[in-house]
């Protein structure tokens, strides 16, 4: 299987995703009262009473913690709540909880790391989540937090000079030409396609599912908002080592991001193709409260490299990874007033689907 | 949570489990006819099929592999046999396997070296087996192939001078007073107690566990084995190694390899005293076909290293162990030809119990 979509650092070191997702964690909690909200009107429980006294949830890309153990408690009290509600009678259902992310994922650091007072069975499995990973009807709700907007794998035409979605010079689509960004959203449907069959077959009806993930208005530019205007400074800084011989030009040529951000128009008509899931909500979300007042340019680079730096040093080695990530700070740093008048852009899209 | 044992070496090392578990293996191997064949009378899969189309199956103790991904496989090609034969009709289920072992288990290398053409969805669980790992009435079929031996922790008194089982000079019960047998079949008994309590909430009725363990026969002496005599011999290099002023008298004395191997009147009369299950297979076996000739004396504590080196790197620090374990070569092979009159002992314990 390719992949070009690596998992976040493992470990609790600096450069960890565990020590450095806390904005991840902040936007995440941005859409908590929904979560609620939708799992107490829309999940189905007093048929999961009836049938089973086990109640199966899945967190898809959950890295090596912490965060994924905040969601899945989150979920896990909303759905107590509601069973105390509806079946007042029966005994509490057990929790079973699978934690899923990549096979390089660290899922040492995620097991020793556990909460020791969890009131769940746990679980790791390991594998893409573009594949059957679960027995069939064997999920009740399923979680995936900024993870759906990686892609299993870069367009090849983005790397073939005869092709006019040839990036060159740039590392994504953002102020990339058209047939850039329409070979990254023809890879993200495809993706998409895989991920929701793969789900439909898992999920037993009723099931629900929460996704959140980088998401922006249709047809809004990429370029014009933050994240945006961050890959386009960092092909900018990768030119410059170019120039000054630190790495190749073709190396730059050759490197993109395979990460796309869907407008909520374009995963509506991609889930109502798929014809398995309804539509429960559907929404771009933002500003993040706690994180209103300037961008900590380092601290949001940090957390880019936490999740991210293993594509960089696969592409251009480890040497090179301090130089990519402190001349992106420095350029980002000339670029601050610009950046802190578009923080309040909407680029978090949650979804909530039910299994039909 | 107190626990003395630790998981077998991780990584693909010279001295990892997963190169080093060959003769674990070939033990296992010996029974594999026996465990088709108790699936195959035993294992009432016709309920199975009725109720749920999933078979979950857990192997505890599972290492980092690879031989649980044989075990796995040999299980579910018996299981999938049966099925042709019962419910011709019927769809195959689906399997769903759970690979346990302690939290510090090297989960990340069995996941990279789960096999790619599997016919099942695999998860890990982190935890001691001496408490719930899974929901009620989750599993079909328990496989627990060389862990159960493990104690949970070591009896206090051993280290307890003012007791009778104070075991100075020793590193096991093997030569020593009955006191310290006593100890640790105590500690066995309180700790399959908690294995099995947990496992009778966890299968369904009808469901199966399979165990394979060191045993002995009742009443023979541990020190007229192989094994027993290696445990003497590295006690004795140890207190070599102490009276040279490598390492001090008394940590030696306070050292206990957390290993117990039971009779099977023992384990019966555990089981029955239980009430939770019924004993369909309850045997000792031995010789390993594949292992007749004179012992591999090198090969033996390259095995021995890569279950136990953890449990002496914490008691004796990371510098002795070479010296440890060469010296214990060295001494082993001055008794090759007594240790060789005892390879025809039996020494395997195979049991088959069903959750009533």
């Amino acid at each position: 299987m390719v992949s070009d979509s690596l998992p976040a650092n493992g470990g609790h070191g600096k450069y960890s995703y565990s020590k450095n997702s806390y904005y991840q964690r902040s936007l995440a909690n941005t859409v908590k009262n929904k979560i609620d909200e939708e799992i107490s009107q829309k999940l189905d429980i007093s048929k999961f009473c009836s049938t089973s006294n086990i109640i199966r949830i899945a967190d898809l890309g959950c890295a090596a913690g912490p965060n994924t153990f905040v969601s899945v408690q989150n979920l896990i009290e909303a759905i107590v709540e509601k069973y105390h509600f509806l079946c007042p009678t029966s005994p509490l259902p057990e929790f079973q909880v699978f934690f899923n992310d990549q096979d390089t994922n660290d899922f040492n650091s995620l097991f020793i790391t556990l909460p020791p007072d969890r009131k769940y069975f746990a679980a790791g499995v390991a594998g893409s989540f573009h594949y059957r990973l679960f027995p069939e009807s064997s999920l009740h709700v399923v979680h995936t937090c900024y993870s759906l907007h990686w892609l299993s794998m870069l367009p090849k035409e983005l790397n073939d000079k005869n092709s006019p979605a040839w990036n060159k010079g740039r590392i994504h689509y953002t102020s990339a030409p058209e047939e850039v960004h329409k070979a990254y959203s023809t890879q993200f449907a495809k993706d998409f396609e895989n991920f929701l069959n793969a789900r439909a077959k898992e999920l037993v009806p009723g099931g629900i599912m929460v996704i959140l993930m980088s998401g922006i208005s249709k047809g809004f530019p990429y370029s014009e908002i933050p994240t945006g205007m961050m890959y386009d400074l960092l092909a900018s800084s990768l030119m410059d080592m170019a120039r000054e011989g630190l790495i190749t030009e073709d190396r730059v040529d050759s490197f993109n991001l395979p990460f796309y951000a869907a407008s909520p128009d374009e995963m509506a008509e991609l889930v109502e193709q798929n014809r398995h899931f309804s539509i429960e909500r559907m929404e771009l979300t933002n500003p993040v409260p706690s994180l209103e007042g300037p961008i900590d340019i380092r601290a949001w680079i940090m957390h880019l490299r936490a999740a991210t730096e293993g594509v960089f040093i696969k592409h251009f080695g480890r040497e090179a990874r301090d130089e990519i990530f402190e001349r992106l700070i420095k350029k980002l740093s000339n670029y601050s007033e610009l950046l802190n008048s578009r923080t309040n852009v909407k680029v978090q899209l949650f979804a909530v689907l039910k299994r039909k």
